[in-house]
């Protein structure tokens, strides 16, 4: 049975507003998890290192020289978070091992790294973490040529080729989503937990079609609400309808005749994948945290990926 | 000199965040103004009452058995605000005299009544306020046949012939820009006093000629400001412009080879009118405070109107 004690090197992913911590042993398999961790956006600089201490405490060695590696992807290493890891400037791989920025800590049980982001000059984007996710991926289907789509609060369109990040697009779709649901007019309209696909797809048809609508169509959701007593459900299925039309009718110089895989939440990615089978294009789904620590493994010491 | 005791009728525009208060004499002049009342989205409907006596209690008369009309339009007559006054639906006059609600009040020195909205019932859409601004410059406009624009929060688009609303499409790129510009991750990038017309009319363009990028160009003035350290005030003016450029292409079937005039906040009509010339159109600038009383005016007891 494995044992804390057989962790000798740990992976991070340290998002925005989320943590997960994986524990490795020497082998390169998982001994443990922490899942729930404080994202980035709610620690100051100094803060990383201690709190990452007091959640890892008792994986780290009581004694010996060997400092545990930790090797940490995502928004740790934005300007504002733990240590800037410069973005590296597309086209390029995902990962370049010797790109990755070493951090100072004052805990010398530890060696900290930082995976940095990717950056587009022109037209200007950025990411952050995504690049370890198409990383993980294209570890296990090197010959991959096509598109990721990487749907969240930002989702990203990242054309692939020849294992390099060619170009992608950012869309704000997920946090305009969050923005109206939670703190517009639209609020009371679309509290709901349900899910009409009918209604979904109507309104995904109406802004793909015509984009330039989608803030009268939103607007539109108030005044069914008001006027017809429209139930939340079809109302919530609708406000994401209308965003995700008016998005994949902007990346679709991505997606046209090109090879599909989506990583992200898995309901964000089927809303996805029924609005792309409208289009006639399927895309497989792949699980988020296999491809994050298999983009992290492939800066692991090589011992470990053997 | 006018003098508070000859204020005979009170009219009052009654928005969801402020209170405007006109006291106005036998002959229809106004003897005093209040400007900051608190709107109907702080108050429940038991409140409308005491607060609005509050304001104006020396403004009423000290005796006497006539009661002092009070005419309001705005959202104090919306579901959730002093009293539902229901929609009339359009096409109909902007008022009709007829339709006005008495509201029963707890202080018999008033008689108050609320101008109803107008829905629209396909598409669903609707409008509170507005109503009373268009019936406003109609009552000086009566050949009036064109489009009438009212930028806000909610900025509507409005179809007037032979003095009726005909059909009117409202787009929440207001809303959405206070959402992003105080709240989202754009809100340190967007923060200035200052604007800029050339990165304003870029901007526009944009999304005026390919809409279906508006939430992708938004992202990208977060990138902006991260690689190139754009100035706050182009990226506050990109953001004005991409959401003003993806309306007008959603509202062409509106202006396109019509009369126009606007109605509203004058900065922000002063935007529309940059853009609109770019399209190869003009369009005056209406007084809001003017247009507003002028159409209160059309509910006044005949007298007022000699």
């Amino acid at each position: 049975m494995s044992n804390l004690s057989d962790i000798t090197l740990i992976a991070a992913d340290w998002g925005t507003s989320n943590l997960r911590i994986w524990g490795i042993d020497h082998r390169g398999h998982v001994i443990n998890t922490i899942n729930n961790g404080k994202g980035m956006a709610s620690l100051i600089p100094s803060e990383f290192e201690p709190y990452l201490i007091s959640l890892i405490e008792n994986w780290l060695p009581k004694e010996g020289n060997a400092k545990c590696p930790i090797i940490i992807c995502g928004m740790a290493g934005a300007k504002t978070g733990w240590k800037e890891a410069a973005y590296l400037k597309a086209p390029c791989p995902p990962i370049n091992k010797e790109k990755i920025i070493q951090v100072e800590t004052e805990d010398q049980r530890i060696s900290v790294s930082l995976v940095p982001g990717i950056m587009q000059k022109s037209p200007p984007d950025v990411m952050r973490g995504e690049e370890t996710q198409i990383a993980g991926y294209l570890s296990k289907n090197p010959d991959f040529d096509g598109i990721i789509c990487l749907p969240g609060t930002h989702t990203k369109w990242v054309h692939i080729s020849a294992n390099e990040i060619v170009s992608f697009k950012t869309f704000m779709t997920g946090e305009i989503f969050l923005s109206l649901s939670e703190r517009s007019i639209l609020k009371n309209s679309v509290q709901s937990n349900d899910f009409d696909s009918t209604s979904f797809l109507e309104a995904f048809e109406d802004t793909y079609s015509n984009p330039a609508l989608l803030s009268s169509k939103l607007f539109g959701l108030r005044a069914a609400d008001l006027l017809e007593n429209t139930s939340t459900k079809f109302l919530k299925s609708k406000l994401s309808g209308y965003l995700i039309g008016s998005e994949l009718a902007g990346a679709k110089s991505y997606w046209l005749g090109q090879n599909m895989i989506m990583i992200g939440n898995n309901d964000l990615c089927i809303l996805y994948q029924k609005a792309l089978k409208k289009l006639g294009l399927t895309a497989t789904i792949e699980n988020t945290q296999t491809v994050t620590l298999n983009g992290l493994k492939q800066v692991f010491p090589d011992s470990y990926n053997q």
